[in-house]
């Protein structure tokens, strides 16, 4: 069995009705925030066809630390702050440690 | 607000109390079999820190035809089936469009 170093991080959202695209947009906001070598490898935010206020989104990271040490600096906590006056209810999600990665893109 | 026409997968899997590494190696196969060329751009398989029996899955697809036509294709359908034996309950997850899908990787 393959296994990496790699954080994984899924989180689910429900905005406050018609308030998505701002929630998405500020999402995009804190995941560009850390700046280009903060160790996020990739990230995706993605609607919910289920519910038109849901989204979720995922980020892999080069390791558990560079995720920590990120989301705790000033600007991606910044940003971070401003997400919840926007949600319904608190995010939900789960971290993991990324076993598999596979990118086809790259090949 | 960027949008793209690419398909997202989440989903969540809690294996047979030790088959947690059988269910990797499966979900692994499973995303092989569609071949190169099935329009599965990326996939990552995560252990869950917080349960040993836990796995998450996330998948991004070129659209949701090309998913729905792999995941019905004979081969990605065979390895599906052998996945819910080794589970303790169905899986959960959510679809998704995906809204922005970012990868420094490809940098």
């Amino acid at each position: 069995m393959s296994s990496t170093n790699m954080f994984s991080v899924y989180g689910r959202m429900t905005a406050l009705p018609g308030r998505r695209d701002d929630l998405i947009a500020l999402l995009h906001e804190c995941a560009r925030a850390g700046g280009d070598d903060c160790g996020l490898l990739n990230y995706s935010v993605n609607t919910a066809p289920e519910d038109p206020d849901t989204i979720w989104m995922t980020q892999l990271w080069v390791d558990q630390a560079a995720h920590d040490a990120t989301t705790r600096s000033e600007p991606v906590a910044a940003a971070t702050r401003r997400l919840l006056p926007l949600l319904v209810r608190e995010p939900e999600g789960s971290y993991g440690h990324a076993v598999y990665v596979h990118d086809r893109r790259s090949e």
